[in-house]
């Protein structure tokens, strides 16, 4: 069966779908984007991602494309199209196209793009055992990480500098602090147990799975404070993890090739991991064969 | 008659031209771009712009699409299918189309389009007796801003700022420091009539513009300092003047609101407008009816 998009008001298969060259995403990437899983057909923490999408198009003043119910309607018309019970779904919803000019366009209607792809959830419980190599990189990005742009160039050579050193995510390191991942939120468990995330200003995105991992997990009994960590603080941490919307909660091992705590996923990442697959369960019905 | 544009090997209408949901250029903002003046027919500076490219290019690990002398032949053709004598050239490469994933795509093609635009390059010459405004603006943008990317969007809020304010320019400003303006070089003229600009390191864009100003003006004797200067060395200089492609030499007579100099377009900047002007007539015959 052939991938099937959404572009603009139209289903149409995946290798025809297409944007004008004129398009600001493209010209200035002025656009912003989410992305989802599902899971059993069912869209995962779907609320927190479309309340962080019309953040992210208000702190830009672009228009919505449509209303949430619109949205939700059209993300599950596709699903249904593509016969995705597993899937990635993204949405990206730029400022529309107009004749080059770095200023807003008057009279432009944002663009909305909408793509469906299988994707197997249950490697990333696989995973959940192995952990995950992570490397450092100086941060590049610009001031507003809060907001969720397709400005992700420097997104994209720190990713691809963590591949070609045999890593899963590359650490962003400004001022001595671990701000986030390329594409994940980054964390650590300090020897009391205590959960340590950068707190959610400019300086990173708000994953949806941060937060809804810093709910279950305060639920749990942890806590967790919000503050910057150095390298130094997550080199002498007792665990270390990642979280994000299609890698829920992988243990990082080693950074820039030193073993944090053991070497191996620790216990605390474990059970927020086993948290987090919980509350995919309850929201979706999903579980994988194996959970790390 | 319709504007043509080329897209990947095809000359296409601009309403139908159109690059993939899924090119890097749309989604990772994985791409970087040119824009040139063409005049009387040909292309100004355009041997700068062509090894710009190839930096951008380079310094991002995207291929070639193809090498300077066919880009070359391309704009030529793609000048006289829109029967332009006086245009703005536009030439974006993009690391290509690939699933969506950060790192660089195994086999990606570079995708290359180029458009055209009429542009009546002689309101340039009308503004320069005039002048032009500017406001500050805090900078936003990433780390590399020496390479030619279309991770514009910081540019694009700092434009539109600067036009709610009423003005045509935003300078941006990083520790007190002005770095250069949303799409074009800043320059201020001290009393003793030395230029100075920002260097050409990581934190500016160097200008095609502001590189054969420099050349120009060296020439004719000015003495040309590339040195940081601060708000208050604008605000105290005899003259302020930006330079770009499209906009060669335009005096700034406010900054905020607060005259420079003597709140006119000076001396030094009618002369180096005069310059450039002359350098575009030497190497196109352009010369447009008024130079202010």
């Amino acid at each position: 069966m052939p991938r099937i998009a959404y572009v603009d008001g139209a289903y149409v298969p995946l290798r025809e779908a297409a944007v004008s060259i004129e398009d600001r995403g493209l010209q200035f990437a002025d656009s912003v984007y989410e992305v989802a899983v599902a899971l059993n057909g069912r869209l995962f923490d779907w609320a927190g991602h479309l309340a962080r999408l019309r953040r992210s198009l208000a702190e830009l003043s672009i228009a919505e494309p449509m209303g949430p119910s619109a949205l939700d309607l059209v993300a599950r018309k596709l699903l249904a199209k593509n016969r995705a019970r597993e899937a990635i779904l993204y949405l990206q919803v730029t400022r529309g196209a107009a004749r080059r000019d770095h200023g807003f366009p008057p009279n432009a209607r944002p663009t909305l793009v909408m793509t469906v792809r299988p994707f197997d959830m249950s490697i990333r419980a696989r995973q959940q055992a192995t952990g995950i190599k992570v490397v450092t990189q100086p941060e590049q990005r610009w001031a507003r990480r809060d907001i969720k742009t397709t400005s992700l160039l420097p997104n994209v050579l720190a990713k691809q500098a963590a591949r070609q050193a045999g890593a899963f995510e590359a650490w962003m390191v400004e001022d001595g602090t671990i701000t986030e991942g390329a594409s994940t939120n980054a964390w650590i468990v300090e020897s009391d147990g205590t959960l340590v995330t950068h707190p959610a200003d400019h300086n990173i995105l708000a994953g949806v799975m941060r937060g809804t991992l810093i709910r279950l997990a305060c639920a749990d009994g942890f806590k967790v404070e919000e503050r910057a960590f150095s390298l130094q603080q997550a080199s002498a941490a007792a665990e270390a993890f990642i979280t994000s919307t299609t890698a829920p909660c992988l243990g990082v091992v080693s950074v820039n090739g030193r073993p944090v705590g053991k070497g191996a996923v620790g216990p605390v990442t474990l059970r927020l991991g086993r948290l987090l697959w919980g509350e995919i369960e309850r929201q979706t019905g999903y579980r994988p064969a194996t959970i790390g």
